[in-house]
């Protein structure tokens, strides 16, 4: 088998090397959101990025046990009492297209939007009005805007306050203002959420959009952690009883239509 | 890297070899549950054996969206729309010690009370008396018995009965009918639930303790992935709302006790 | 919580129904490809049918070891031996875009290729053809044809032969060798690989096209627990030793350059 | 369905509470090291004890593409590009018993070393020398010790070094240095690899044994993210090729033995 070739980490008994940096190093004068950044952009966080990235995983590590990673990994839990690893992993499964998978996607509208922008030199804002209207015209809902409780989810409002503070706030941010703005006036009033959020300080902090699905993977996996740990403590095993209505085809008698 | 070794199936690019028999061969002349035994005894099963898993596979295909496996890779699917391979593998997740995984130590408990009734020159019946009391007083709860709906898991009576029919019924299967009228003399009535039955089929099949677990994992794939469709195109991205409450320590007011 | 309604199964303590009919009498009377296929379709399959899910089944019960899906349960296993569910799991991970989730992709083509065919009027061959023509000016390989070993995949003839004499082949599986015709005669000659195969029949028994990465995952979860158990009881733990080699960048020396 | 309750985080569309903490309060004044401790103790750490649990975060962060985990990731990569959320949940299913698992057996066996020695009114090293001993008599390794690579784990004579510079090593450190000292004299000179150092440092910190495994799987995450990003970005789809060769039986002959 060839040998797999990797620019993340050299582990050969001597030192481990992360980038280039020093693990033990970083142990000792580091921190782990500063590791987080290291490890998926390759470069070094400076102190306004670490804060951001800090900020960015504190926002998304929990959401109460009916969001949809932790209710997964809750019911997991349930039937596998014996695997923590199952059902975090359950968990972290969750997180698709509907549930927080909405960053990449959004990183991807900036992105094209950013750029269009400047091609057909037109502002940010005429630009979020134009991509509005062909969203709402499409049938389709943009991501990174919307949810369900919130009519401003405030850990938005706290990440592009604190992007702001550190100087990184950039047309990420500026744009996903914009489509909010734009949005509100051509189809409903949402809020940015908080995928919306870390999609544009993401965008502003030079990260590609797969990123932000996996920053909020890292991020949630110690809420689901907390709430495996609680199922098995607080809980009986099998103890989730969900009320099921069968609307299917009625029973057939065996004696008239035989399988 | 080392040459992986592998006595189950050989892929080079001519035949598709399987523990010796030729997958087309089988594809033709075969069944499924015959794949299934050989995949995981090594040994291809008679028409008696063949007829048994196959029941097996169906018994435990699937047991409603309420059953922990099917509701967990549901709520997988609630955000996670675009990887169905996701929710049904958060599934599967959910089939631990507490639902389905008692198959492994039911076939242990049967193996060895099987082995101590021979040493000790005593009866099944007796032997299981002995067991059921000494869980009774260990506070244990025994596996393979007992079912939240069932007095009576009509799964276990027909595969019970279709061993019978095939004469492949043996001490694993008495020692699972001695165990519940034991336990129904010592402690409570209790019925043998669908993981007990099988535990004492594969017993008398030869089957190793893990597989009872393994054949459950493969047969209720089949209702987990029926789940995910009917959640991707019944339902909306999101839709489960668990109702929570939070009895945690009370929010602090930021003013008295800064973070 | 709103009651969770579906049109599956219905197990509420008495009989177990599954789409209309009783699981019991499956068991007795029924086979499990043929559950598979009252799971996924909604309609009890007829004899042929039951057939061709059944070796549909077998197909692609395993392919070897360093199939990505029993590679990565195997791998899986080396670290977490308590937990087959969690290993079985990480196989079935690895199935997707690139490795047998092409199934869906490849419905579909064959669903809008035959519908656009008839359409324009046109026959399936030069429908296939403009099909070929379009992909290779995309820089888009179809999916369904190519595989690293088969000049010609010993699965895919078989299916496709068992499909003929029960009756069954139709439009899907004449497309897809219209599609492997037109390749050939304008980009390079390419099998129909098993993922195509399974997609031509599924289509032509009437199933929609996500059912062909699930038929994929049902049939395949056999062969990873064989991979499983095989790498517990055959290998030590930790036994897989990747050769890698790091080349990102050097390590620095923190007197010259502190963290 | 009942309403479930959880004393870990309120989310009811006004503030998000974790603990009794605001979340946003934490995002400008806490960090994430802090919050992954809240989660799982319920208490909020103080200085020390943030730096200890982001030093553990750190140092758990990546151990390079050979490491169970992370090859799990990228083998289940190579077949699934789309869904980056299923190759990292591959990945942490890795984590079991011989990777990584072993914290919470090392807890445990640190936590009754600790109680058995009070009991017994004896020393810690004395305690240290009988467990070894048993252990070595009963066939059994402890876990906490050894490892393929590293005569000395550089992340734990970081870790220890960091706990007693912040006043927290205690006993659950100091069992761990009297187990490698009564190891080396009575079976093998074994460094305390870092799952044993997390476990000692854990134990002094006041955290339950299953938390081991968990922060394992919390500062993991990273890297396996970064693996799987560099896997979609660096490599071919299937590139993974294991040698691999059949010892299992010879393949039958159809017309001598048909199926």
């Amino acid at each position: 088998m060839d040998t797999w070739r990797t620019a993340i980490t050299k582990a050969d008994g001597k030192r481990i090397i992360v980038r280039g940096y020093d693990l033990v190093e970083m142990m000792e004068h580091g921190s782990y959101p500063e590791v987080v950044g290291l490890l998926l952009s390759g470069h070094k966080p400076d102190e306004g990025e670490r804060r951001l990235i800090d900020a960015m995983l504190i926002a998304i590590s929990d959401h109460g046990a009916g969001a949809p990673s932790a209710a997964t990994a809750r019911m997991a839990a349930t039937g596998n009492r014996q695997a923590p690893e199952a059902a975090v992993a359950a968990g972290i499964l969750a997180i698709g297209d509907a549930h927080a998978g909405a960053g990449m996607a959004c990183m991807t509208i900036i992105r094209d939007g950013i750029a269009r922008a400047a091609r057909e030199s037109r502002s940010l804002a005429d630009m979020a009005r134009t991509i509005a209207i062909e969203s709402r015209d499409a049938g389709l809902r943009l991501p990174g805007l919307g949810h369900r409780l919130y009519q401003e989810d405030p850990r938005t409002t706290a990440l592009f306050a604190m992007a702001e503070r550190y100087s990184k706030a950039g047309q990420g941010v500026a744009f996903m203002r914009a489509l909010r703005t734009a949005v509100a006036e051509t189809v409903k009033t949402l809020p940015i959420n908080v995928d919306g959020a870390i999609a544009g300080v993401l965008h502003d902090l030079g990260y590609p959009p797969p990123t932000a699905q996996l920053i909020f993977i890292i991020g949630r996996t110690a809420g689901l952690a907390a709430h495996v740990m609680e199922e098995y403590t607080r809980e009986r095993p099998m103890r989730v009883h969900i009320p099921v209505e069968y609307d299917g085809p009625p029973a057939r008698d065996p004696r008239i239509e035989p399988v």
